[in-house]
């Protein structure tokens, strides 16, 4: 029989096949058809790109010409508009507002195809630098409420471009899922005053099958609760609610850990589409009770039917238990 | 410059392109490459089957033979198992439930290539009359607390078969987004004591401008806060919060839309793969104010990526007042 999980954060539902789990060879494999000519994101076509925001270059180097090892550029197409004020009105019963936030890229790397997991770990290192640098300064605009960091890798995670990059949103509002998850640890935090991630943790480590890796300053497990098959938190062991926040000591611990990772997806899988997303409590001043910051990794090997859309319902083919097995051997 | 809206249900932002609105042509399109061999739904086939929970068949046939052109069967690969009691437990922080419910198949046609737009009006009328049927005998099962129905039609909406089905899972608790949406209706319900959902039709009605389709029981129209390009809600015009309440009089009207829909898509896309939700309220017997059953049609046209998955907010290319152009003029 299947086994219904009801998330402790927001109180979603998921669907476990543990009778017949999925293992890495049952899914579709997705075939990465990439044109790598002329791309923006090429050393040595910086001009391609509109003028850098912020990089990591040799010094004596000059902004928008070869040198960098990471670089910071405004998103060619964004989502929304850095320029103008904020002007929320209601057209009858529904409300708008124009489109104003920032949308830049993070290109982590000059080379076209070195994947993240081919890194090395002190080049991870300083594109997490870059992450935390640019959250810190584009909160200082008074307009922006949250400031979002996440990468789309591979054509079926919705990656335009294949040259790794990652992206930052920074939105006049907080989004709906990210107060869901506040709120949720918030009313934990009021029932139990202790923080429920850090909770999650101490259940983790005494359980120990969802375990995939870990060091002295983070846990990668695959969640009780998982969306999706092979989904994997990595979670910072000491309580932090703010991503930018991060020791500057517990960087390389992270940066490791995260190569560690993809290095593991890409034996078990090959080269699989995923997309990750840094969940961090808002930088407004409003401090949150109970937040937690983390990484939430989602590899695309499956497709959200009619089912998932309309309920919120997942329905799970990889227990988290035997995901993490997998992941923990390869 | 783009364009945030808001919903007025749940609150959930998207991000308009107004600027660049992608049309019918700026889509990938997906191919439908299908094995139609062995197929368990095909008329003849029907040993293939679990046994038949109910058909609309020509009189004198028998369960389970030829003779039928809608036909219920249990999903051979159940999500949720009918048999047992409902055991909810927790475990640490967790909960989890055993994984009892019903999950039955439609199978709307004996004819494997048959999509439902080229079926008849009477035979989309027997497709619904037999989902209200279902609802009404699975909600008589103290067990379940709410009845979904739904369509995943082609690949990239998470169809497993191609022979034209739709499927019906019972639950044995409300789904997170079920709630949402029953709760935003009542709490505007409350502040305005109107229903949300008449006050959208009111206002399509007289702004006009995203109306595609409408008969005398309905109406069709891209909503304002469409998550997706070329979303459709199907909303009836008299108020009723259960679809399986649905007065007799309407079903012809419903079905001849349906088929009006789906032909203007195959018109516009060709083959594409789409998913649909019939939104309802339960019919647990707890009357939730406010709320009024419709149909959300999703088209599969784009990818869902990292940010919308991280924030709940959507980026959307096509605004619906373009969309409901090319649909009403298709």
């Amino acid at each position: 029989m299947s086994e219904l999980r009801r998330d402790p954060i927001i109180g979603r539902w998921v669907i476990m096949d543990t009778d017949h789990p999925a293992g890495p060879k049952d899914f579709e494999k997705e075939e990465h058809l990439w044109q790598g000519k002329d791309c923006p994101f090429c050393y040595g076509n910086e001009a391609m790109t509109p003028p850098e925001i912020e990089a990591i270059r040799a010094p004596g180097t000059t902004a928008n010409t070869a040198g960098w090892q990471v670089r910071v550029v405004p998103n060619k197409f964004p989502a929304l508009q850095i320029e103008g004020d904020i002007n929320r009105q209601g057209i009858g019963i529904y409300d708008m507002s124009n489109g104003i936030g920032a949308h830049e890229v993070v290109i982590e790397t000059p080379y076209h195809h070195k994947d993240m997991d081919e890194l090395l770990a002190p080049e991870i290192e300083n594109i997490i630098t870059i992450w935390c640098r640019r959250s810190m300064d584009l909160i200082k605009d008074k307009r922006f409420r949250y400031i979002m960091i996440f990468k789309n890798y591979g054509p079926s995670a919705g990656a335009s471009l294949e040259h790794p990059h990652s992206q930052i949103i920074a939105l006049p509002m907080v989004p709906k899922n990210v107060l869901e998850e506040l709120k949720g640890a918030q009313r934990y935090f009021e029932f139990r005053e202790r923080c429920i991630f850090c909770d999650i943790l101490r259940q983790e480590n005494s359980e120990k099958e969802r375990i995939i890796l870990e060091n002295k300053y983070f846990l990668v497990f695959c969640p009780y609760v998982s969306r999706f098959p092979f989904e994997v938190w990595i979670l910072p062991k000491k309580h932090n609610p703010y991503f930018c926040h991060i020791p500057k000591e517990e960087v390389p611990f992270l940066a490791s850990l995260l190569k560690e990772l993809l290095t593991k997806f890409k034996k078990l899988f090959g080269k699989i589409s995923y997309n990750f997303i840094i969940h961090t409590s808002p930088l407004d001043g409003e401090e949150k009770e109970g937040y937690h910051w983390h990484i939430e990794f989602m590899p695309k090997l499956t497709r959200v039917a009619g089912f998932e859309w309309g309920t919120g319902f997942y329905i799970v083919s990889t227990p988290p238990e035997i995901a993490a097995g997998y992941l923990k051997n390869s």
